[in-house]
């Protein structure tokens, strides 16, 4: 929620002049996007997204989250679409920062999730999965089970300031997850951070995936768990099983899941649960308290890792 | 910067189908105003500003607030225009807080300042100080001389914790300010807060002068000086008189002021820093650590107060 780079006039309307978008009339600098300083550009040409990719995001990956994005706006995926320059690249410099133009999408994200986003969500997030075969390009998924042990590392002992005991209880958990972790599952293009601010609606239709720069090739159910941790609990921390059997169920319609999968699922939603535990849980103990950003609880995701602990079979996520 | 209220999306087609401004296909919370929540809306009829009065706004100034846009834009000063809806109100609710859609201003606000710049702003400023005549609602300048003593004493001794000696130095100043400040001098409705960040270029023509919520009536030079010393100061402190020279000149080809106001203009000038180093003193020592606005440094305002000081005549402001 923040602009962490201020877009000088005369450089804006020297960076649109390289696009066939008109000219430019405005740039608003939008409180979204925790990695990147986003603008809502207007031109003559109507509205788009322009991205200054700040330090969180290694340059070496943005052919892959521009070359993922046109490939899944190739596929039927309402996503943000590069544009192309004149010159034919997607991706140049502006105020020493690599940037790109993206087409906007229209919608809101939902504040209040309901069932019928989850079923949304679930098809979207299948058409997903399936959209992203024949992308040729790899980026694995640097934030997978084996990253989450380093960083509740460099937590340490303050792991405990949040929480007593917390140190102790994360690392039993990764014996666990690191013992069990599948890696035979059918994998493919997932997004990875598919939170309720990443999608899009319109009344109670699906208009927009946004915010590809976690995207990487991991096990589709992962995906699917992680959609299960960001939209199927309550504020109060109570699972929505309704929600969980609209996602899962929605999901299934478009691309059915394996009994191997689904016997995986609580396990991968645990480390789900870990993988936003752990990162939290070091932003929390890392960011200056007068940054720009808004620090998230990680307590919120221990919560949801328990309750995955305690799941005994499909029918606890609402399936038969 | 900030967003204080989210808007849910059926919040927001409720409150748009309010209006005829077509159908909303989506609003981004922009990273501006300290004060208030900012939405740039998109509807089917094109972009609009949203906003959501916070509680640093009393609701009792927004009828003054709005009145005075409709007004100057009724006189040709290029500002947001209140949309009215089909009950022909411009304020109504939204999310238990006062608001209001206005119309959107193409331009950038300059992040780097030019005599060419500073020249716009003095005929913009002349000409909004000509267009007030004739607005009927009256709001006193509650960030006056008179407020300043309470605002310093409400810092308090803590005002040595950012400059040691500063409590008395300020205090001595106020005895000045408040032994000799103006009240015959020319006078109307004011902008008081007409930062770069306020006013909209394209190229270099002046688009759009936003945010009109610390409006009042008050002294016409007051206005001029809060612009000097917001636009005519380098990064490095510096006084660049070539700016100060172009914002007054440009004025009066437009308003013409007397050799009162000329003379009082140092006053004035002292005056308008010593209101922006008391309220950012003031804030400085009370916002919370975690809070989701950027502090602004009162020892900024410290140096043009003592540049202010030292000035002799118009020829310091590179007058004749």
């Amino acid at each position: 929620m923040a602009v962490y780079t201020e877009v000088g006039d005369d450089e804006l309307v020297a960076f649109v002049g390289e696009y066939e978008i008109g000219e430019a009339l405005a740039a608003k600098g939008i409180a979204e996007g925790i990695e990147n300083t986003n603008y809502l550009l207007t031109t003559s040409g109507g509205p788009y997204i322009l991205t200054l990719y700040e330090k969180r995001v290694d340059p070496a990956d943005l052919p892959f989250f521009l070359g993922l994005m046109e490939h899944l706006a190739a596929g039927g995926i309402p996503c943000p679409v590069p544009v192309h320059g004149r010159d034919g690249a997607v991706l140049r410099e502006l105020c020493g920062r690599p940037a790109a133009i993206v087409t906007f999408l229209s919608g809101m994200w939902p504040r209040r999730a309901t069932p019928e986003h989850t079923a949304e969500l679930g098809r979207a997030l299948a058409r997903l999965h399936l959209a992203g075969e024949g992308f040729e390009l790899a980026r694995a998924n640097d934030l997978s089970v084996g990253a989450w042990r380093p960083l509740l590392e460099r937590a340490g002992a303050r792991a405990d300031e949040v929480l007593s005991g917390l140190a102790a209880e994360l690392a039993a958990e990764l014996d666990v997850l690191e013992a069990s972790w599948p890696d035979r599952l059918p994998a493919g293009v997932i997004h990875a951070d598919l939170f309720p601010d990443n999608v899009f609606f319109q009344a109670s239709r699906l208009t927009g995936l946004i915010d590809f720069y976690f995207a990487c090739r991991d096990l589709f159910a992962y995906d699917i768990a992680v959609c299960l941790n960001a939209w199927c609990f309550e504020a109060d921390g109570s699972f929505n099983v309704t929600k969980a059997r609209r996602l899962l169920t929605a999901y299934r319609e478009v691309r059915d899941f394996s009994a191997e999968e689904m016997a995986a699922l609580p396990l991968l939603a645990r480390g789900a649960a870990m993988r936003f535990l752990v990162t939290r849980l070091y932003d929390w103990l890392n960011t200056p308290a007068d940054a720009l950003v808004t620090k998230k609880d990680p307590l919120e995701y221990l919560a949801k890792l328990r309750f995955h602990q305690g799941v005994r079979g499909p029918g606890d996520y609402g399936l038969d």
